[in-house]
């Protein structure tokens, strides 16, 4: 551990009226430690608020302890803060209500481990050898040797979980398992949520998923797998844009499937392009011809045309791709 | 740890001339610990075979480094050994080749984590509040100070995996989570595990599930989900035994969802039924009216009348089950 790291975390330990905030559009792994760190506050008997942005969210983690105390940012709100810690932010632009908060903060600590995060923060703790933002909070509390309640500990277990794809991404270390272990250890109610992040399916998934495999389009020798839905399809079936990201993955598991693309309607007609890639294939270069971006085995892009030509236009970049730059894993 | 486990496991490391061998049908834990052993006594320098029965295997865990050591049973075998080591094997009529193995081999040592195991070796390791057989084996190891190999390493932490459905089941504690940070420190390949087990999934499968979720039976306001498969069905997709368990699970994931059944129409006609409940049903108790047995959370029966009948038989117990013994779970 990082001297300084822990120096950091004992500033944030010791101040008065915090303000905690994690992205928009949180995910597993924002929910996770956004309330596992106002728990390890709470605990320690910090005067502290977390503030999240709901919008577009199902309520997959309102299972988390503590959910129903996260806070809506109001620009009535004209409260200043001593300090604000953003939490598993890779950019400030990224943050939830981030202008209204870095003016509200005398001081920002940045918490994250995302690979490009250009340290935004007055200070900032971040690490992208971590899986995710809850083991490098679980990491911190251990060597400052604050307690970590069962409420926390829930918390955290979530956000790993969630950002390691349930310990199945390469960013699962020993030392990932070693943090787990501790906080089941500490009271985390594993199997709570297991049940809400595993065993609590939608039927309309299920049934959209069924949907999906009957009408998937397998490609270039069973190389590439491409879903198309239109908007009337997701209306249908009442599917969450958020839910979408599974089914993609899921085409990507299939035997032999290097590519799973995933092109989405949207509401302005434009289409939502969503990639996956399994062992080689560096799909953000792909994204990159519809003017996306990403990483090297998940990446995305808006395609102004429509669903046929876009389909198209997929099709003949990969079979180029394939040919020239991947010729050799095509043939193996 | 057990002292006189110790010591038993200290007896196998001295033995000489050992036979090792697992249950009929053998699954990710049979295959880890079977291999696993066989890794560990080899680099320990004892002389050792291990048998397997392969039957109805589709090859799944043939990337496991050792597997095509592996030696098939035969009457034609005259050899005799010091030690047979049974492992995973829940009673004798599972071990593969029970009666030759027994009867040549001078003593039995059986290791398991099943909690009905009657002791039937000489001398038994067996302890049932533990995830799998591997993560037992991975403890002996430990305990006893012995090398674990990488090629042992990576045979254990499979069977850990497949035992606790990827850390999903509630056999999963700590010590687990402990053991997996262990064996992947001491080099443990998981990529490839993970790889074969949940990046790799057959075509056939995923379109046999999409299949199935078109034709799911969803009952008792949604409390239940039945499905069945005709022999044809099954031949059509090309879809191994062993696979069918894995698609009654995923339908008891689904929201709302207690009980899922499937219904398969074996060669000589009987229906074989598949039970899974998620949280509070005893399918052991239905599968009793079936003749069949299993546990609280997984059970199953062979039905001797067709199809049709059975789904309606079995449809109409659990009606009863839930208005009568699970009336308040029902209503909740």
């Amino acid at each position: 551990m990082n001297l300084d790291w822990n120096k950091t975390f004992q500033k944030i330990l010791k101040s008065n009226k915090i303000a905690l905030a994690t992205h928009v559009h949180p995910d597993g792994d924002a929910y996770g430690s956004l309330l596992g760190m106002w728990h390890l506050l709470k605990n320690n008997g910090s005067n502290v608020t977390a503030f999240v942005d709901h919008t577009n969210h199902n309520g997959k983690y309102s299972f988390l302890p503590g959910y129903s105390e996260l806070i809506e940012i109001s620009q009535d709100n004209h409260e200043m803060y001593d300090l604000a810690v953003t939490l598993d932010c890779g950019d400030k632009g990224r943050v939830t209500g981030s202008e209204w908060l870095f003016s509200h903060s005398r001081q920002v600590i940045n918490i994250d481990h995302h690979y490009s995060n250009p340290m935004f923060g007055h200070e900032n703790i971040v690490d992208d050898r971590i899986s995710s933002t809850c083991e490098l909070l679980w990491k911190l509390s251990v060597d400052s040797k604050i307690n970590i309640s069962k409420e926390a500990a829930t918390c955290l277990f979530t956000g790993i979980m969630t950002d390691t794809g349930n310990f199945l991404y390469e960013n699962t270390s020993p030392e990932t398992y070693r943090s787990t272990a501790d906080l089941v250890e500490k009271g985390a109610d594993s199997e709570t949520v297991k049940f809400h992040l595993y065993h609590n399916k939608p039927l309309a998934n299920i049934q959209f998923l069924g949907f999906l495999i009957q009408q998937m389009q397998v490609l270039l020798d069973g190389k590439v797998i491409i879903l198309n839905i239109s908007r009337e399809i997701l209306d249908n079936y009442g599917v969450s844009y958020e839910d979408l990201d599974e089914f993609v993955a899921f085409a990507r598991d299939i035997k032999g499937v290097e590519v799973s693309a995933l092109l989405k309607e949207m509401k302005d007609g434009n289409i939502k392009i969503s990639l996956r890639s399994k062992s080689y294939f560096d799909v953000s270069e792909l994204a990159q011809q519809f003017n996306g971006g990403g990483h090297q085995r998940a990446a995305g892009a808006v395609s102004p045309v429509d669903m046929e030509k876009t389909r198209e236009q997929l099709k003949n970049l990969l079979e180029i791709y394939f040919q020239e730059k991947y010729y050799d894993n095509w043939n193996t």
